[in-house]
């Protein structure tokens, strides 16, 4: 049953789910046992549904009416309110949460695939929720069994929404230079002082209340990153029956108005500045804090992986969509005429544009893009299941190493090649792309945000080659090595021209290995790390390309009993084809200037430029 | 003197015209014997104050107010008009236009420079007098001489203003399927009838008159784009005094909301809908022909290979200004430490990001496309001078050949390029390049309209390799093969460094070479042109690499007395360096693709998307 929502295909969310995945299998774990392959189709089809009837249509005037803010609180359009309630009260935030809090356990991997439908649908809206999904699971993970109750729970019932506060207008890429500060008070609680920045969600009415989660400075405790806490600072104070009451000192100081993902209000938030300080009252806003003293960004960490896979999923959520819709445009709009019928024979009729080679080749480099990175996001979420369920302890360590070293891809990948897949599909729509009126406008403006926050590109190639392939001993690349290594037997085993491609997929990851030893063996921090934003890229499509060949063996035993199952599979196979022949070739001489230890930009003056 | 503008690099600019092109002996030709380096100098420090002064202020508020339709009329904010009585004034406009025709005959390789200082200050305002410069210079070349003394003259005094009426609804890239129909009255005018979609400022109240040049189709005529003919339809009669008169019939329809470029409005125009129709009149938009019936492709060709050079000098000059900003703010923003002082150090002050080396990749990035594009456009801007004023035909002949093969790339690798510099000057401000405070959130968004406009990407690949390396027997791709070995004989005579550039890209020119006969000895255009725009992206690279060695040899022996000098001169051969290193070895894999003969796209089923 192919999608007509022009959000995701179905379709290839099956094939991936089930044929490559083999998600159905986890359900004979325990930890999965209630579900089943019916519930996990029911959730993709409520997703689905609730995603076209309640956010895709309000996606372009959540866009156009961008929130608002009249100096004392911000407004959003009232579709975006009424969407969040449809969302809340179908269960599906919760679904992704264990039981034990108040969850249904869902897979990881399902959850993934349910919410991509969302942020395909109206990345702005859906915001909401999935930072306050984020938040929930930090707190799940960290805060106290109280903190749990009171900030928790209503938020996977969708009372309360959740942010996270990091960066300030000073410290944005360095935490370290986090300023806010949280003075230790006699009953246990802090008051927190400072500004904050760039906060999504920071201010609205959509919810109860607001929860945020703040990273601030116990005055006494050490400089930089390790002197940072946590602190949970809700909007509203909430009274020992849970109910929100008393106004908290934190108060929106303007809102960021951004190309793109305007939907989503983006706030300076000031802490403590004394706008609703009670006369005789303590000063600041109340904070409580999560787990210990400066242990803060060890623990937003945790949030920000999963943080920066939901960029990844976002970008590739708002690159599928385009790809389908610039599908379904390329096959109506009629232009010219085939080179083969005479090209320039106005007689004969003109046909659709999707008969025009450089028209094809767009698409299917959309197609590689968008179903490459969608495989992406389900591998790294059923290593988050993996890690969560897997028997044996040596299962879960090499499933948590994976998707450490995944992570920066994950996040970065996505963001660039389907933001590059979104300008494609202006292309083929031509003019009528870049007018408002067409829908792909859009998605490249809101697009764009994503090889910036959560980490910019830059810090996700640091964070990759400067941690993730180093740290414990080289573990996390290791681990990689031997899942790909495993990918290509199976492959070679197949034999034919899925051995071909182990064979050239191999070539290409044997040189990532080589140069990422070649890189430290200078010894030199700041020599291997002068392209490190170029390693990620060369990485990240290697990465892509073994996830291809993965998808590419899962097509040779596919189901083809229905009818559209063969003309689908060929698709597949034709977009793994196109990635290795047109896209791994890239990554040549990026690994040759990696390789030779390239300088030429870090040893530009800056007095040159 | 470095500009401190932030438009463009006053100082480059000087590079580049007279230490690279020798602009100055232009001046020794009869031509343009009443200029000298003098009146160059003037002109430029001219547009560069009033671009800032009078352009640049409203660059954001032409973009946030975009124009709008009264259901009668389209408005635009006053400083548009109050922008544009200043360039009027100015003279800039006719002093690139002959003075038989009331100009000042300045050289185009200096009208260019100056123009880009508009381009980079405001793009939407600085749209309409550069399309009414296009249409003025078709009809001096093209029109009759009632028809320069009507139009033209009040064109160059910035009393008219005029468009390019190709595209309609149904026929944007495939113009053998314009419909508008042209018939015949007996007074020797036509009558139009038809509808055209995109027309850049196609309505508006900025000028006296508006002059419109309308492809249309006189019954009878040879089917497809054989049977085009070109009329100037004025937006209101002229009468014998030449002033505007009563109107005539055509009317906006609407406008297009475009993602950037806000500021130039952009209508569907009605023609002979009846909306002006004098009861008892004959109905239908007067219209006069331009030259012979069935010629006006032809005609508007000579317009377009101009306008398709000026959507070049746009994209770079939106690339210029907004690596110009991120340079600027990479010099003032601190963020984190250099990783040589301790990286996460908290103790030590943070740094301007202009030390990090991934910074400094961006911004090298972004100088090698913009200078390298620069370079580009004044290099064809200098061919249309050596076209008007060589002494010799022989070198008249090259000239045009020349610009003929350049054009298409002249077009497309500064709208590809430098879009991914203004990406990239976003990435450099991270959060606040996002947002719509900064400039280059709006460069970028203005920019993405360039691969579009005036022939799509694709348009412009099949253009190179499906007629410009192959007409008059390959004549076009022996002249540029001529121009290229001319430099590289001269940087092997340089020896050093200069010679190793040298033979670097001789061997990717060679490349190219090979791979364009090869493409052809398939006998097969299907096949040759499968991947056209493969082709055009790797030969455009190769082309702006011999751009880039010519300007590194012209470092080698430019004056280096000032003080800034030194610094701007490394800064040159640092960027050339740069894109020798890290770009042209792109092409290897993009060749390798071409000389395989590649289908992967072209075989690919629509049914299989």
């Amino acid at each position: 049953m192919p999608s007509s929502s022009l959000l995701l295909s179905r379709r290839d969310l099956d094939f991936q789910l089930y044929d490559w995945l083999d998600a159905e299998a986890l359900t004979r774990r325990a930890r999965y046992a209630e579900h089943s392959r019916e519930t996990f189709d029911d959730a993709l089809d409520l997703s689905e549904r609730i995603a076209t009837r309640h956010f895709a249509p309000h996606n372009k005037k959540n866009d156009q009416e961008e929130p608002w803010f009249d100096g004392e609180q911000v407004h959003t359009v009232k579709e975006v309110s009424e969407a969040l309630g449809v969302f809340a009260e179908s269960g599906l935030l919760a679904a992704a949460v264990d039981e034990e809090y108040g969850g249904m356990g869902m897979p990881h991997t399902v959850a993934t695939a349910c919410f991509s439908y969302f942020q395909a649908a109206n990345v702005g809206t859906s915001a909401y929720p999935f930072l306050t999904l984020g938040n929930a699971r930090l707190l799940c993970a960290h805060g106290s069994r109280e903190q749990i109750d009171t900030f928790v729970r209503p938020m996977l019932e969708g009372r309360f929404f959740g942010t996270m506060c990091l960066s300030e207008p000073q410290a944005g890429s360095s935490l370290a230079d986090v300023a806010t500060r949280a003075e230790p008070q006699p009953d246990g609680t802090y008051r927190l002082f400072g500004t904050k920045m760039w906060i999504s969600g920071g201010d609205h009415e959509l919810s109860e209340n607001i929860v945020h989660l703040v990273l601030a400075r116990v005055p006494g405790g050490p400089a930089g990153v390790k002197g940072l806490s946590l602190f949970v600072v809700p909007k509203y104070l909430v009274g020992p029956d849970g109910s929100p009451g008393e106004r908290n000192d934190v108060v929106p100081a303007g809102l960021n108005h951004k190309m793109g993902y305007r939907g989503t209000t983006n706030t300076l938030l000031n802490f403590g500045e004394g706008a609703h300080h009670r006369p005789g009252g303590t000063p600041g806003a109340v904070g409580h804090l999560v787990g210990d003293e400066h242990r803060g960004l060890a623990y937003m960490f945790h949030m920000m992986n999963g943080a920066r896979i939901g960029v990844g999923a976002g970008a590739m959520a708002l690159g599928y969509t385009g790809y389908l819709k610039s599908l379904a445009y390329a096959r109506e709009r009629p232009q010219g005429r085939a080179l083969a019928a005479g090209g320039k024979d106005a007689a004969a009729p003109q046909v659709p544009i999707v008969q025009h080679p450089d028209v094809r080749r767009m698409l299917l480099a959309q197609k590689s893009y968008v179903e490459g990175a969608l495989g992406l996001l389900l591998y790294c979420s059923m290593l988050v299941d993996e890690q969560r369920s897997a028997a044996a302890e040596e299962d879960r360590a090499r499933a948590e190493l994976l998707l450490d070293v995944l992570t920066p891809i994950a996040k970065s990948w996505p963001s660039q090649w389907c933001l590059e897949a979104n300008s494609l599909a202006i292309q083929v729509h031509g003019g009528y792309g870049y007018t408002r009126e067409y829908d792909v406008e859009q998605h490249y403006r809101d697009n764009r945000l994503n090889p910036i926050h959560e980490g910019t590109h830059g810090i996700q190639g640091l964070d990759l080659l400067g941690r993730k392939v180093v740290q414990h001993g080289g573990a996390g690349l290791r681990a990689l090595d031997g899942a790909v290594r495993e990918t290509l037997r199976r492959a070679e085993a197949a034999g034919g021209e899925a051995a071909a491609l182990a064979g050239t997929l191999g070539g290409y990851w044997e040189r990532a290995t080589t140069v990422t030893a070649r890189l430290w063996e200078s010894g030199d921090p700041e020599t291997a790390l002068a392209n490190s934003s170029v390693y990620l890229e060369a990485v990240g499509h290697v990465v892509v390309a073994w996830i291809w060949l993965g998808q590419f063996l899962a097509t040779l035993s596919a189901d083809r009993a229905d009818a559209g199952a063969e003309a689908f599979l060929r698709g597949k196979q034709q977009a793994a084809r196109y990635f290795f022949r047109v896209e791994l070739p890239r990554t040549g001489p990026q690994f040759d200037l990696l390789a030779a230890l390239d300088t030429v930009a870090a040893e530009t003056d800056p007095d040159w430029l």
